[in-house]
């Protein structure tokens, strides 16, 4: 059995617990990392120095997205301060086709190193609402991956793997204690200061988990 | 009617043919223009060239794709001289994902600029055998957008299309004549040199297109 993985790595929660699942269950895996103009390199720090701590491989991919057109990208806009988390919409930290951008990068890295998987942390319980994050997206990128793809023609087809997309964020949390995930390592904020800022839809997300699963969040503590 | 258009533009005979085709069906087009790590830059300059002879913008995006694994990309594979153009398989020039990569920045740069349609010069018919140049392929991308994009929740589904796929290459010399693209702009050659090497797949197709198109080629002339 070929148990090569590709696993896209933030150095978040989320990706941090899929890549400590993915060693878990046996894959030799290849972080991907993005440095794909966030304002800050905070997260792409974090996330080599997760994959260090797994004894995982990464390579960072540098792309440019000319447009902007995000908060995560654009120092015009600004990240949302304490939205509310059932907010109906998809907020303006969005980055157009920012997971397909991704999931196409994972692809031809899988087919390059001959692996099968890929292992992506989308989550569609406890998230910000956006589209690329649910599992119809998930199934529909895994067909026409298998249409588009040459290893598809030769038998080998990719599989997107998502271990947390049904859970609620405080079992992603249980789980990441379970895995023994570093989460003094993880940096799950958007914004790039010393500490996490607490107010941003992402560091409220994260309390809250931490708050429902009953744990205390170790990077919060030990930074 | 909204119609900011998309074009995957490589600088060759089919993509710089599928720019003027959307020029002359109206679109205001923004032509997208890939710097991804090819061996000669050539045809980005051409591509350029052929975006402001059509009178449109054009943006380069630089990506890295550190995992080479073609003959496009890694020095160390060499670009085919006089392959059968009818043989089987899929050859070494095959860029892992690379239409899959190429439509996901289109995706993005369409959601960021409210476009609803991308076009790609993908064709099926004298084509070098990529999956990803097949209608199935495309349909399928499609439909993957329908679920994954922010904008096709809010009722703008963007569209690909792919005015060249089911046409022959002696059909799209017809048409880029009748267009009047700048044959004499245009790149196909797979290598870098002063002039197109003639013996790689792309340029062997594309003579075989102008041989039975009975025109001649204006690239070829006036270099």
């Amino acid at each position: 059995m070929n148990k090569k993985a590709v696993i896209l790595l933030s150095g978040g929660l989320d990706s941090s617990t899929t890549l400590y699942d993915a060693v878990a269950q046996g894959y030799d895996c290849h972080c991907l990392i993005f440095d794909y103009g966030q304002k800050h390199k905070k997260e792409i720090i974090q996330a080599k120095a997760v994959a260090r701590a797994a004894g995982c491989k990464s390579v960072v991919v540098k792309i440019s997205l000319p447009w902007k057109g995000s908060a995560l990208l654009d120092n015009k806009i600004s990240v949302p301060r304490g939205r509310a988390l059932n907010a109906k919409g998809i907020p303006v930290t969005y980055v157009p086709a920012r997971n397909i951008i991704f999931l196409s990068f994972a692809a031809s890295f899988a087919e390059a190193i001959g692996s099968k998987t890929i292992f992506i942390g989308a989550n569609a319980v406890d998230y910000s609402g956006y589209p690329d994050c649910r599992p119809e997206f998930i199934r529909s990128y895994q067909a026409m991956l298998a249409r588009g793809l040459k290893s598809s023609y030769e038998g080998k087809r990719i599989k997107v793997v998502t271990p947390l997309i049904h859970l609620s964020k405080a079992k992603i949390v249980k789980l990441a204690v379970k895995l023994k995930v570093p989460l003094q390592l993880t940096w799950s904020c958007y914004n790039g200061a010393a500490k996490p800022c607490g107010v941003c839809d992402s560091c409220r997300l994260r309390a809250q988990g931490f708050l429902q699963a009953k744990i205390k969040d170790s990077a919060l503590h030990e930074r």
